[in-house]
């Protein structure tokens, strides 16, 4: 009768079913149950690092042997030390509060029913991610500690270290009594298993996919399980007018350079025109210390030539591209309101900075400007789950439904109401 | 160099181009505008019932002339008992308290960054219905006062009457000061614009189908617009072996017969097998008064006639029917961990009841049962967003993403992270 039984399902679908199953079991486990299984699995990583540096290593040479890209072939690399961070940051889960059972809201009505608001968690948690074994960890102890199981799909390039993450957190699971169901990895790396995961409605109940911006927005139009959009970001710098431009070139310069690869990081400087060539000679200097390439519009670009600096004219594919890399966009406004206007048609609602020392141009950026994030004098890079406070986080979501900004672990939760009778009808 | 420029446009795109610039200006509206555009829509409809009533004459002449059922005529039919009713309604939301801007988290993070967590609107809210024009009111209101433009797609048989009803209120949104596109009517109402809604994703950012499970599942299934869904309900009351047998009648009769088009009606009674005889002669009688048709598995079926009562033998598919009406399926289950595998099996995580005096199965139940509202000794009939206190409901979310339960003017916003700084850096 239960949906394990069917002799007509697909492997996935029996994945599924086993993640289902599982959930249940996790959803009502003990804090102190869930943080046993958190210590169990940082234990077997640091136990069993040979193993996991071992398989590594076959990912790793076959990377080398297709003419991966260096930059990512050092983000599937594992060493000692990384596996020592990952084991860490697994026993810095266990210290988070654990959000599940926490009453967040309890009204009395006139009949006399009680009503309580509890959360619980999600239920089954799909992702599917790119060749970072890290994440298969990090994910997979986020969804336990929140008290959901997890369905991972990694990229193929990562496929041996995944396998053997899995089987050491499997294992670990069973140690602290859980089901080893709570952490299952998609052992098929084919573009079909992806699409499956993405239509496995009955079992899961969201997708988060983590990458970049090809990989997820072809899962949130394709996917039928509901998704959380995360990590895209062309993030914007506007300054201002009035602004301290000191403060704007070294936001500037932290927000387009720090750490370019990421989703936080500016890919746009929107500058007032007035202020163009003030402001470009403090910034041209720190920006060409990382060798910043510009691609300027028509005012900005003459500016910035008249300043002997090299810069490219930009084009209208410009303004939508997530470089990733040391390049940076120059667009000219005339104020806020391009700079809002500019925004909301080339912005992914991730984050979004002014610099100014004028209080009225801050507010109307900070109220109109649709964003996860809005910053006033601050770098955008600091939108991240442990900068916030979170602690941790499992993405940045750029969508509006369910949960904005870096998600922690009550973002990867739902709630139920609770309500006590005395044989009440209405 | 906008969205609504672009030449090859479809009608439903500049539609919803023309919402989403409409959600900006509204987003950004205060309490105090919102809350006079509805007074002044509330003051429109009684001015001008007469017009709504001629309009509604005609889609009830129509549906007269193809057949409809008496009781979809009478959800269709409007009169000035209705229209004012409606009106009052709109009133009373401008008494909820406005959500938007409220903050809702503020930290002070050791680098100075101010952070504070505020409530924004999702944005442009579709909604596609059946034909009740009331419906047509109460979600574009519910829209507004959340600072939320609205797209409303409702049902080809109340055409006229919504035709109506959008003029009236984009009218009074102009006398008010707002744009009028903060709410529209799409005015095809062919499968295909409802399919062309569904994957409107650059303009809209949640879409809420309202009716049947059939339409919810078909809307849930092709969209790539983020889904809440709402109103499947195929709830359940458990009679535990500890019940009172008196209070599990009374509550069951209210689940099942008070109002049994809807979706918080209780469909399935899970009996335990030691007081199946005890509890069917005190609810039989009380179940008669409606004339409720049982749908009975074997040992329920048995204890059922050996009453003298006539009862069908219930099939599988019984168990995983909304029937919305009076008719009640009977399962024998051994106790309150039957009661939950079967609802975790059949349920569609609406609302679930346990009728117990023993503590410690009711809080398994609360706890181990996945639904928006587990109750104890009270009727499933209670899940509603005016009983809860929510002041008014859009629908009630079946869903563990994003909202829960019935879904108040809260459940339609979403938050911003709006960061002070003063130079900081990364």
């Amino acid at each position: 009768m239960t949906g394990q039984d069917r002799p007509e399902m697909t492997a996935l679908e029996r994945q599924g079913a086993a993640a289902k199953a599982a959930a249940r079991v996790l959803s009502v486990a003990s804090e102190e149950q869930k943080n046993r299984a958190l210590l169990a699995i940082a234990d077997a990583i640091i136990a069993r690092a040979d193993e996991w540096l071992a398989a590594n290593a076959e990912d790793l040479k076959a990377a080398k042997a297709s003419g991966m890209r260096e930059s990512l072939i050092d983000r599937l690399a594992l060493d000692r030390k990384r596996v020592e961070q990952i084991a860490a940051a697994v026993r810095e889960v266990t210290e988070l509060p654990d959000p599940v059972g926490r009453t967040i809201g309890e009204t009395v009505r006139p009949n006399g029913l009680v009503i309580q608001k509890r959360r619980v968690p999600l239920g089954v948690i799909a992702m599917i991610y790119e060749a970072r074994p890290n994440v298969t960890v990090d994910a997979a102890v986020l969804c336990l500690k929140s008290g959901n199981a997890c369905i991972l799909r990694g990229g193929k390039e990562a496929i041996n270290s995944n396998l053997c993450a899995e089987k050491i957190m499997r294992a670990a699971l069973e140690t602290a009594g859980l089901p080893a169901d709570c952490i299952s990895l998609v052992h098929d790396t084919s573009r079909q298993s992806s699409a499956e995961l993405m239509h496995l409605n009955e079992y899961v109940d969201v997708l988060i996919p983590r990458g970049g911006a090809g990989l997820i927005r072809a899962v949130a139009k394709e996917s039928s399980v509901p998704v959380i959009r995360t990590g895209e970001g062309v993030c914007h710098v506007y300054v201002d007018a009035a602004a301290d431009l000191d403060m704007a070139a070294e936001v500037l310069f932290n927000a387009k350079c720090s750490r370019p690869s990421v989703c936080n990081a500016c890919e746009c400087v929107l500058v007032h025109e007035s202020i163009l060539k003030p402001f470009f000679e403090k910034a041209l200097p720190l920006l060409d210390t990382k060798a910043v390439q510009l691609r300027a519009d028509g005012p900005s670009l003459e500016v910035i030539k008249g300043l002997g600096h090299a810069a490219q004219a930009a084009d209208e594919s410009d303004w939508d591209t997530e470089y990733g890399d040391q390049i940076l966009a120059v667009k000219t406004v005339s104020g806020v309101a391009e700079a809002i206007d500019f925004i909301t048609l080339h912005g992914t609602q991730h984050s979004e900075s002014i610099i100014t020392e004028d209080a009225e141009a801050a507010k109307k950026f900070l109220d109109e400007v649709d964003a996860a994030a809005v910053y006033h004098n601050a770098s955008t890079r600091f939108t991240d789950g442990g900068e916030f406070g979170l602690g941790a986080e499992i993405g940045i979501s750029t969508q509006k439904m369910h949960a904005r900004g870096p998600m922690g672990l009550e973002e990867l939760t739902s709630w139920k109401y609770v309500v006590y009778g005395k044989g009440q009808v209405r």
